[in-house]
């Protein structure tokens, strides 16, 4: 079973607490936010969106940070998933 | 009787609770909020929609996963259904 | 006497909420909101509306699902009706 | 002493509530809001307003619905007058 | 010393009360209000605003009602003027 | 030290209160709030800003007249200054 | 461990209170708001940005006014940074 986003949509896996904190990133805000660094699961097609030609920069397998706020959250096959508008990517971390 | 939309809109039918459970995605929200996923039942033509070139990318028959708050029910024939935007459908569930 | 809409606008007559549910369509929200399905009565010229060429898809006679809190409502001779532009109508009832 | 509308905008003359009645339109809401049907006075000259080529579609003595909290009242000579865009004004009553 | 609106702006100065329930006009609202009939005192160049070409229409010495809530006070040399841009001017009064 | 302005940007320094009431310009609301009168000190390149090209028009050591609310104020070397966008000007003082 | 912005996005190192008293900015309101000068540590590649190409005008290491309440701030390998649009950025100090 498996998600295809549609359009300009990403589809992203937060990274657990844990290994955000290993990783070294973790928003400067509240605690008890979840970190908003995740890894790209799954990529739309791009093209005409909304009038608009978009190209898609992420990749399958990259870490990014998204923006907070954005996204919706499913679950999927016991695993919980955020879908997002590549514009709500904000950087890779590499 | 059959409902044929218009523009970019799509026709969706929401999957049971139960099959959505047993298709293994739920929202990771509160419990009680219904699952945003559904089949497509009806595609719109697309064509200039606000001035702006939409090409359908979803079909009857798909299993989609769409934007919470999005859509408008209606009842037919006994039956629920959702009339939403295609932009406000997330991804496809394969 | 008549109402001819300007624009992308469509004059739409609200069928009976006895015609409605012997059709079959009601919406599935409270009981005590009118329908959202009507009959076109009559259908604007479309053409460049706010710089955007509006083709019209509906006829009159048609039996459309219309969007909620759309649509202004008068009354003509005694008869009501509801005018909305054609973007507020979800689909078409067959 | 007369009023020369700018650009898209149309100068009504709201109908006397017995003419209104008289004449059949009256709106479906609270008794005590205002018809709003009116008399076209004047007519701007159309053109290219906020970028996008607009053409005048009404004239002088037609009879208008117009949209309700549009539009601008003035009193011109002790005769008060509306001020509304040509895209507030829904249908065109014959 | 004079003032100098830029792009599509126009400089107004309100008529006296008195002037203009001799010349007229006054709104149909509460009495308190002023009067939005004020004379044309200088006119920017148009040009390209916010990407689209606007042509002025309207000339200094014109009689000319405006939108309510639209426009910046500002005093000078003891008098005071309102700066608004051309869209917020409804009408011409002759 | 010195601050560049990027895009349509304008760095504005207010003229002293008295300066203003000397030069003749207030505004004519309270009297505590500020007077919205500046000379402009740094003017930002123009070019294409979202996708609109600009051209800047106001230059260093014109005096002007700015929107209320507008802009962003920063201290350099213990002087204040405001930063708007070049849209936000209303008109020169000459 | 490197941030590597979208789009038209900037990350910036927001400049040390002191630093910043040193520097000579400091914003004129409320003492205990951040400073929002910052120091340009990584800059996206700019391109067509919501269907609008974007020049990217700022470089890594430049010193930077940035707009009040706009970014993210993340933290990485234990270092603060804010994630801007480059239209958030007001002026290059030097």
């Amino acid at each position: 079973m498996k998600l295809t986003p549609l359009g300009d949509r990403v589809v992203l896996k937060q990274l657990e607490a844990e290994e955000v904190t290993k990783g070294g990133i973790i928003l400067a805000t509240a605690a008890q936010e979840k970190p908003q660094q995740a890894e790209v699961v799954a990529v739309g097609p791009g093209g005409v969106i909304d009038g608009k030609e978009v190209t898609m920069q992420v990749k399958e397998g990259q870490n990014v940070i998204y923006s907070k706020y954005a996204g919706t959250e499913v679950k999927l096959d016991g695993e919980e998933y955020i879908i997002v508008k590549q514009s709500d990517i904000l950087a890779i971390v590499e």
